[in-house]
């Protein structure tokens, strides 16, 4: 019998795990202020014929909501693959669609199907701040190696890992958050393939599988001309998945629609480990309104690509004390840039005149997120005048 | 360099994890029959009143989509919080709330929080057949002890099992599903504090915590009267978290709304392993829009109650071959009963004439949920040709 030997608490103290101990919830702040240039949304809320329409939806919905939500959604899923084709050209079945609440939740189904203990997963640094997250809830071992200098990926460095540590899971974010850099579908099916050749193994010694290949294109939609998406590649790689997410292009971060696309052992894979009814029947009805008004809601996709790129070019134009701003090559809605000795004194300064931007990433960074045109111009006004440009 | 040497088969093995190999999803079947008892949905839809009301409030947040939701939603945390006030006479602040997708992604937050590799969780057999996925999808180990023949709990069979093996979590379904019995408080209180006296050890031997108590009211509103709700013994036991959903009696299954009330440090741990945002901003104007209107959609509980009671009451009077059915007592919105040594023919039978019930539960059992009373006629009339009763 085990007694409670805590006794200088007033109350038993919680069994919180010790890899928990300590850590805030995860989030950037949310501050209420003017211009929100800090979590990569999409600056257009939905027309008024976008909103209308998938009310009228939701509203047939709900007269059914008594009911479970259909536990497989194969309508949605075959929405998506028809979007899929007409966005990148590549015709899935609905079988190879999954979808999640947010692509976080589909991460999350990754790990708990081929990571988790005595499991690694394989990333590379700086890259989205949430993946580790996705590792210690699931207690999967996080390994990363660095990107180069420009924050590109090295294919040979990464070849090599993999072939060292054998991961379960390697996580590609392209365009990559926070640097906005996108991979070559070169380097993409090198990775694969040296996934595919090897061999991960339980603690007891069995090989469970091979790797497999997650490329998170959360902001693939943003990705400039002639930049391919990595779906091109499914066909060849059934160790490989595409991530995406309505909550960028689509400008629905609010509705939490993640979804990705596999082989369909992938996908059935992780039908295992979600738990049922995870995606309501009015997430499901507000996903395929919006995917039936995909044109309209993807209209300020070219835009905003227009506008993260004048906004590159503009920030490349700026120096500071005589030197140059550094300034990453972006295929996503953000735009990483430094480096600054004070970073939290500018992004505090920004944040007095109304314009919230991003802490992230490497020493010296910050990144912006891409506004509308007015909140581009209130930004670069105030960044000259907070940093002295 | 580990290559595959699994070179028979024509693609790369996926590294599924050895304890999901060879699962289907979870989830009863989704067939389109007549008459659905199978899955506990309350069988009444939404009025056209409530749909309207529904709607609008999602029409405002549709409008704001292309923003992230509010991740901490205290206003529906405050609204859960003003429910349970009326509904059990409980007074919580709206930091002890939590809601999440399901009340099964509530316990998943709770496993992942306190369960996890090195941890156990415990249950009492035969209780609601997720548990063990959810102690499978974290790595926790799981552990049952049997209940009476009666399915009530013995507590002190409960308490000792706790002291031996000093659970992290406790699990208790209350009523508990599929057998619709419901725990005294008292008996209740006796585990919360045998599991605050033991100490959690992390595999390395450092003492974690005490055990955390979940109760799982999921369908608590259907409690008879005179029977508590655990919710009354929270002041008193910070381990203690008792689990609701507005999936039964709200009979809003498709929403996905699932809701956990405890101390604030507890629910705090839980916030530091949700995904962020896990609650799109739909799911939130839902949830607010229809505790609104609580009173409207809890208006069939005492009717379903009352057709409970008469289900019971009806079973008990049955024999077959003489021998009276074995019908459980329920505080839920099902009846369990039996026993049967061909019960999947009876299932059949039931389902040829389009009426659904559910195989689950120990040998023998059938379980069929209260729907409406011409549902509940047309099951009697099935039952007894296909019984034979």
């Amino acid at each position: 019998m085990a007694l409670l030997d805590d006794s200088s608490t007033p109350h038993a103290r919680l069994p919180v795990r010790p890899e928990h101990a300590g850590f805030a919830p995860y989030g950037a702040p949310q501050l209420d202020v003017p211009i929100l240039l800090n979590v990569n949304e999409n600056p257009y809320p939905p027309d008024d014929d976008v909103v209308r329409s998938v009310a009228a939806d939701v509203a047939d919905a709900v007269r059914g909501l008594n009911r479970y939500p259909d536990r497989d959604f194969l309508p949605l899923r075959s929405d998506l693959a028809d979007f899929l084709a007409r966005e990148s050209g590549v015709r899935l079945v609905p079988e190879q669609l999954w979808a999640a609440n947010g692509s976080n939740e589909i991460m999350l189904h990754v790990m708990q199907a081929f990571g988790g203990p005595g499991r690694a997963a394989l990333s590379f640094a700086p890259t989205y701040s949430m993946y580790p997250e996705y590792a210690r809830d699931t207690a999967t071992r996080w390994l990363t190696i660095p990107r180069r200098d420009d924050f590109s990926l090295d294919v040979d460095a990464a070849v090599e890992a993999i072939e060292t540590s054998a991961p379960a899971v390697v996580l590609i974010a392209s365009p990559n958050n926070p640097t906005g850099t996108a991979m070559t579908l070169e380097g993409i099916a090198r990775i694969a393939e040296a996934a595919a050749r090897v061999t991960v193994r339980d603690p007891d010694g069995t090989a469970a599988g091979c790797g497999v290949v997650v490329v998170d294109e959360a902001y693939g939609e943003f990705r400039r001309t002639g930049t391919p998406s990595a779906l091109e590649l499914l066909g060849a790689h059934p160790n490989l998945a595409v991530s995406r997410t309505m909550s960028k292009a689509f400008a629905l971060a609010g509705a939490r629609v993640g979804y990705l696309a596999a082989s369909v052992d992938l996908v059935d894979a992780l039908r295992v480990v979600r738990l049922p009814y995870h995606l309501s029947g009015v997430t499901q009805a507000v996903a395929r309104a919006a995917l039936r008004h995909a044109d309209v809601l993807l209209a300020q996709v070219d835009e905003l690509r227009a506008r993260r790129d004048e906004t590159v070019a503009w920030l490349r134009r700026q120096t500071r004390a005589g030197v140059p701003l550094d300034v990453v090559e972006s295929d996503a809605n953000f735009v990483l840039f430094g480096r600054f000795d004070d970073r939290a004194e500018i992004w505090q300064g920004l944040l007095d005149r109304g314009v919230l931007i991003r802490v992230v990433g490497p020493d010296g960074y910050l990144r912006v997120s891409i506004g509308t045109a007015e909140e581009m111009t209130v930004f670069r006004s105030a960044l000259v005048e907070v940093a002295g440009l």
